[in-house]
């Protein structure tokens, strides 16, 4: 209720801030006798974390998982997994400065009008360093999905003016990573980096749009009306700091086609599986999925910290300037394309087993 | 869980097909001692019903509402209010044809899949019929929220290629229904009606942009992490049949905007009240509202019924054309105006709840 | 949230005052492909209904039920199944007298403390006639837990101080209703009969234990720690109108027994199956089925309106008598056994859901 | 979904098994502002510990809480509260011989039945070291609670045959600490342990009813059909390890008092509040307080781990001699105190900030 949980059957609860002792959270609902690949979820980690490349923040996270639960010998059992990541390298005295000010376009002023209290270093409870459980949870996640089937890859599809050609298959990650940026088209990769650059040297910040392509969704998730497979992946994906939009299939793109472009013709393959010619919709039709692939969009705004001086106001309401220190990335799209993935595979995965509920208890 | 429930506090629970006996639902949760407004109920659903104009179809639903439960003469208890709206006018033998083919970007196919079984008259429960429900429970909502001094209007503020100058002011809802498109800017809307117009001629159709805003949120609205107010939203927007986008403030401009253009920065008014110099934000800042205007644009696909030919498979996946008779709107976005409006209720009401659970709860 | 749901993917949520327009509720998430058995549900009805012996209650509720939804023919189909019974032979006038006073033990004062309105007609919301709703999702959650081999069976088993002999074996309900007190222990049920009789002479009333029996569950049904399947049934019983405890198993017989004593040790049987030699954990063990019978006992406490002469307080908190009029049951429990059955239905068929959704999606 | 979640506004999430690195939750929707009394936390920890008194098992148990996130120097932002504590002391090698076989009247079977994988050590998830955590997020809502003016005590009423007189005040913990079976009559407290005493001797268990008494609760707080009050209580109560039965107020004894017996007439006191002359409602009606004392009774079966030879079946299903050996209590009512009031501070919290969500936003 109070908003730190995720999923109705595969669920899971995070919590800590920034700068408190840690971070982490509780998966419940988790399938038992899973072998967990810990390496795959500490190289997911790895790719969110700061300071893994010149365009990203200087400031590294220790992000050491230590599991406390839900274990046998590295096997899940079916309770709850509890995981947590210190906080090693929190420089508290960073944020003093920030303490009675509130940052333009932060969650300061919002946290102190709805609490009455806030943790100042660092964002506390709104800073994005909150993501590290939610990838945590995701890799998890997608190792159950994968023995299913279902393959995740985000990838980074603009930066600032910088856009690069729609491709609509599921790249494999080796070939996002192969670039900093995380763009599977390597010119464009190119003009993206030089751009966040550009940002970077005026101590300025550049947004950005990440694509997710899922693959090997079978045909019949999702539920009807309100639980609509993308209306919990849009709210998934807005759930992420930083995120101002969201689009499924055509998307924002489809307000200017006619219904007899935009719709997806139905045909039999070879194999005789049941496709559509063109996939506007975006693998999912009336909230549930159609059996081609899923993809979708979402928009990052700029990122808040910049390193010029700002007009503010402190707690007292009285004029300030800041100008906020610390180690920001100057765009933090590359390093959300980890915590795109996850938060994909939680909504995957909870759906899977909504389907699965009630396909598996029909009789007859 | 089965996914036809809305909200946590403030609970709707909805049901009903296109052409089944009725439809309608139950609100769980609503604040006792309101003397309800039945002609504001009624003021929504006529906004919401076809035939009420030449753009939108002449199929007539007769949505009278019936109450059940919940209120003693007129007032409401505290206890759940059914309601329930009988289908009428419904038509069955116009989708006999369609019994056994799978229209293109309907949810036929998916629905199948899902349940293996599926209510072919009509689309059955993925028909936007459905909203109606949402519009009964988002009316009352409403009225409850304007004692709180929250007010929302939604307007069409594009058609196809035709785009009205940006506001960011709220209308009136009687200046949005100066004319059929709902288009508060009459330039614009004559544009639109015209667009429309011509999709109809060709038996084709037309999407659109609705873009809503609410003002008299106070500050604090809203929880940190994943049900963030924006996320909330999206997630009722994308449940409206034939949407396939939303984004918050700035939203998808905000990906080629720089930092230090984006950042909103704090000032205090002449009357004391913390304020934005710009609102990129949208009125909502780490997921809790800033108490500026909250505004957002969703995007609708064209209507995928057509009157044109089109391939399509039949249940056993041959090749088959159908031709859709029926009675269809050439653009469902005037007539989506209110349902918008009812689901931004629907997500403020309770969040609004939420928030006062635990600010009347403090001690000292 | 506010207290009409219950399940979470069996889901039930349920409306309406005694002397509203009508009573009724949405079941979410019902498995689709079931041919409904109509009669089944009358069955139910027929059993729960006041006036249907001399025991019971004179007033008549003409229980006719409407299905609004989730049909196609009699057969579900997986969207919500809404339904309604109207109140028809409700006379409000016998309730004018009670609109300024408190009743004794009733929930006239608690729900005026509540919401500061109360729907004073027979009881409202907190009548027992809003079991009803119940009966019907229960009689419904039955037919699908029958094609799974779970059949229950609810039966009184002592009425005052007249108490059956201990069977732990499921009865047919057809044993039950060999007379008006549902105990199917002849003897017995002609000593609880004659000690209601005298109850009605006195104008008071008696309370009662019924006992349920379930058989048929498979191990492995029931969840850990907070859901434990007998902490489910356990609240489902007590939500109950007049219950005012419940025992599962041995129960609170168990407090003077020795752990040697009530151990139920294992073996296996001649069909190779594990079972337990006694049965003192009512089927359930950590919170989790065993695969032997689940039983256990409600406890009823007399009925709150009976026909003498009370002393009570008005709204303004003046001392008042009230002499209940109406019609009203000497003694419940016999009409309780089908609501009883319904609830048990209700929390088996969640879990057995819940239980699949996991063991389903298993790989490997 | 998955059982390990509690409340609906005041949320606890639990984690860990007897014999893992470490058990805790997180206390999601905790009210901020609150400044901890971390030894009042200490404090019922220490008198849920194993190896607190002669009577209890020797197996001590280092209960250190250890908190991540959720408060800023000891105060409560109203972020997720996440705590841990550590297993110290676990002999896992005490079990190595109960890994092939299942234990009489433990969930060693049911678990291996749901998930087909259990870890063996010690019980794990199943084991009653899981209310540890329940321990500390109680006493963390008994202090917001105690703010609200409303306390709870929880006692031994009964060891085996051994009853206490009938008390219906609250006594204090300090009364009830007095003796270590944590009975507040002196003269039962000794028989008690007598008998306790008796069963160790025996390498036997005894079981026993907990009662316990809440007051300063206003009147209006629960909900009204499936989410009662003590409908809720009783869920929680059973959740309990070994629980067996519930009863509120007059409970089973209600069965064989009449109605004009039972009934709790209204009257006003000098103070002008609204009181009922006796309480065998047990402080709630129609599922909501009506600001009487709230007292209810636990029935705990004996003790499964009894130091004797018991028959079983091993993995194969073949017959085998266990012998418990580990360090076990003979009677484990003494320990649960602190459990039951930890339980019963969650329900109470919840309900009231359910109420308040409500009370605080109606309008005019």
């Amino acid at each position: 209720m109070a908003g730190n949980s995720f999923g109705k059957l595969f669920r899971v609860h995070t919590f800590g801030e920034s700068h408190g002792e840690a971070l982490g959270g509780i998966i419940d609902g988790c399938l038992p006798g899973i072998e967990l690949d810990f390496e795959a979820i500490d190289m997911q980690l790895q790719r969110r974390r700061p300071g893994q490349s010149s365009i990203s923040t200087p400031r590294t996270e220790g992000d050491q998982v230590e599991f406390f639960s839900g274990l046998l010998e590295g096997v899940t059992t079916g309770t709850p997994i509890a995981f947590a990541i210190r906080n090693n390298n929190s420089k508290s005295t960073d944020y003093e400065s920030l303490k009675d000010v509130f940052r333009p376009s932060h969650a300061d002023f919002t946290y102190q009008s709805k609490y009455g209290i806030r943790d100042h270093r660092g964002g506390g409870r709104s800073s994005a360093r909150e993501t590290v459980s939610r990838v945590v949870a995701g890799a998890i996640a997608e190792q159950i999905l994968s023995k299913h089937g279902i393959q995740i890859t985000a990838f980074v599809s603009q930066v600032g003016p910088v856009k690069m050609p729609f491709i609509d298959n599921r790249p494999h990650r080796a070939e996002v990573d192969k670039n900093i940026v995380r763009c599977p088209n390597e010119a464009s990769a190119t003009e993206m980096i030089a751009y966040i650059e550009k940002m970077k040297t005026e101590g300025d910040s550049a947004g950005g749009i990440i694509t997710v392509i899922a693959d090997g969704i079978p045909a019949g998730i999702g539920e009807p009306v309100f639980d609509k497979l993308h209306a919990d992946l849009g709210k998934a994906m807005l759930s992420i700091n930083a995120v101002k939009g969201f689009e499924i299939g055509s998307g924002f793109g489809s307000v200017t086609m006619k219904g007899s472009e935009h719709n997806d013709s139905f045909y039999k393959d070879q194999d005789g599986n049941i496709q559509t010619r063109t996939n506007h919709s975006g693998g999912i039709q009336g909230g549930i999925s159609n059996g081609a692939n899923i993809y979708f969009n979402i928009a990052f705004k700029p990122v808040a910290s910049i390193l010029q001086e700002q007009q503010t106001i402190n707690g007292e309401g009285e004029p300030a300037i800041i100008k906020i220190e610390g180690r920001h990335d100057p765009c933090v799209v590359p390093r959300a394309v980890p915590i795109a993935e996850a938060m994909t595979a939680l909504v995957l995965i909870d759906h899977l087993l909504r389907a699965n509920a009630i396909k598996s208890t029909i009789t007859g």
